[in-house]
């Protein structure tokens, strides 16, 4: 089966992305690489516009628009950072956006997602159903809805953070990357996959949400209830149909760990790094710090996928780990 | 009167510091734009190695001594991130290191400092005079003492982080740099003067302690009691008999700024640019961020000088900021 997105996907990607998203640096830290003695790369992703890596791929599918469809404008259905992206990234190029978002959504996002010049329209998650709401605002006024991960333009801009790592820190043994519904993933293991031939790439995913990880060693999607996890950008019932496959042919295996490890691997971060990143921007970075898998003397990639989090929140987790 | 240091002495620093000392990422921020008017470039020295920037000012000094000097060693005293700084880089030019520490510093900084294999000699802090202590071992010993900053050579090193956040970003019109001692004051206002002669140069120090704009006002060094403050790092009570006069030259005005604008700058650094600074590393920031001067339309350059906190503590001022 030819799969939804190929390395030359994402090295479009990349050339659309020259000039507009940001190189993120990357890091590395001492004490990392003692504890695990490996040496261990760390993608800035957290340092990214709008503090994830969602800017990517939400860029590489509205400039790839065509005219008409830049004209009607764009819809999202999101509480978190692919509205965010949307909104800045429709705003960057011109063009309307509506994102849809429940009304108990944290004020600060409603008020950046606006901030943006993004319509802002609320629902009640108990009662409506924001599908239904997206599909016909999209149907009433033309609008060509943006998925957050299921989008073959979306995996591939993803995959251009894991382009930038490789090309600058050389070729890599083994590389650790978050997966909710499986958008940074599969584009992260194209590229891997293509620049590092010989790298394992694995998925992280918290402990209670382990749906990739069933679905991976299944071999056939598997979904499952809403899952408890302080990782909320991974709180995905159900892997993508399209991201699924790429994952299938392109990923070693799916690992998992538990919010005590997020958080510990948070202050770590914090304390040793100066980095802030959230729950979810950790999963790729608690595997290694935490020894899931042995890595003495290899060359390791990690994706610190994100940063956003109320700092008041991110104050208590840390304190507590 | 001739200054301790030039633009030479720092563009001499920046060579030896050549693929020794990172070089740090420059950050910027849409809503920091906004806030000021102005367009702000932040120097990340929280990401130098150790987590601050006197990582530089002592591999400056130490990498000058002579043959004799690097055979009988070093001598530091200080709790803070000046040990640790002259520990690390004593460790990368394999000569010995004895690090004065008061006994109840927190035991996270005496690890740190005997991990990168420093000797440290604890003192009670009540009871003992930490300078006695330091100057009989140097003597027994034939030790070099390196001082946090009243010292030509570790003056110079500081100021390259200047250097390259000018190089990297072109000319300023303002510069906000932290003083405590006014080792990077001195160090940033030579390199500033001499890179960008129109950018007017700030120092800014925390409001309880103001000692350093007192000695600028009144002509003289001006000491005071320790003050009480956030900004631990600055509790400094006299300005370098060297630093004051680089200064008191180079310098347009010294600010300050209230613990409750340092730790609101805090939440804003750590919400808005996912870093981690700790509140000493927030002073040149905060002085633009809550709009001390008025800022529309110029290039601003910020030092954000150091990153290294306990994560709970940091976790608890963020949280009330």
């Amino acid at each position: 089966m030819d799969l939804p997105i190929s390395w030359r996907d994402v090295d479009i990607a990349a050339a659309h992305l020259d000039g507009v998203a940001h190189r993120t640096p990357v890091a590395t830290s001492r004490t990392a690489d003692l504890r695990t003695g490996a040496q261990v790369f760390f993608k800035c992703e957290n340092l990214q516009r709008m503090g994830a890596f969602k800017f990517r791929g939400a860029y590489n599918a509205l400039v790839q628009l065509d005219a008409e469809q830049r004209r009607r404008g764009v819809i999202a259905w999101s509480s978190g950072n692919h509205g965010q992206a949307i909104a800045l990234c429709a705003s960057l190029l011109g063009l309307p956006a509506v994102v849809v978002m429940p009304q108990d959504a944290p004020a600060l996002k409603i008020a950046a997602t606006r901030g943006y010049g993004a319509e802002v329209v609320l629902y009640d998650r108990y009662r409506d159903d924001r599908e239904a709401i997206g599909q016909r605002l999209a149907a009433e006024r033309g609008l060509t809805l943006i998925p957050p991960y299921d989008h073959p333009l979306v995996m591939a801009g993803q995959g251009t953070a894991t382009k930038e790592l490789i090309e600058e820190v050389g070729p890599l043994d083994a590389l650790f990357v978050c997966t909710g519904g499986g958008g940074l993933l599969s584009g992260s293991a194209t590229a891997a996959n293509h620049l590092s031939p010989d790298c394992a790439v694995y998925g992280v995913e918290p402990e209670a949400g382990n749906d990739v990880q069933q679905s991976f060693r299944r071999g056939e999607r598997v979904g499952i209830p809403v899952p408890q996890t302080i990782a909320d950008a991974a709180q995905t019932q159900l892997v993508g149909a399209l991201t699924f496959p790429v994952i299938q042919r392109r990923v070693r295996d799916i690992l998992t760990v538990s919010d005590a490890q997020l958080a510990r691997t948070m202050r770590f971060i914090g304390e040793r790094m100066k980095l802030v990143v959230e729950p979810t921007g950790c999963l790729g970075a608690a595997a290694v710090l935490e020894g899931v898998l042995p890595l003495a003397g290899q060359r390791v990639g990690v994706i610190l996928s994100g940063g956003n989090i109320d700092l008041g929140r991110y104050g208590e987790l840390v304190a507590a780990a």
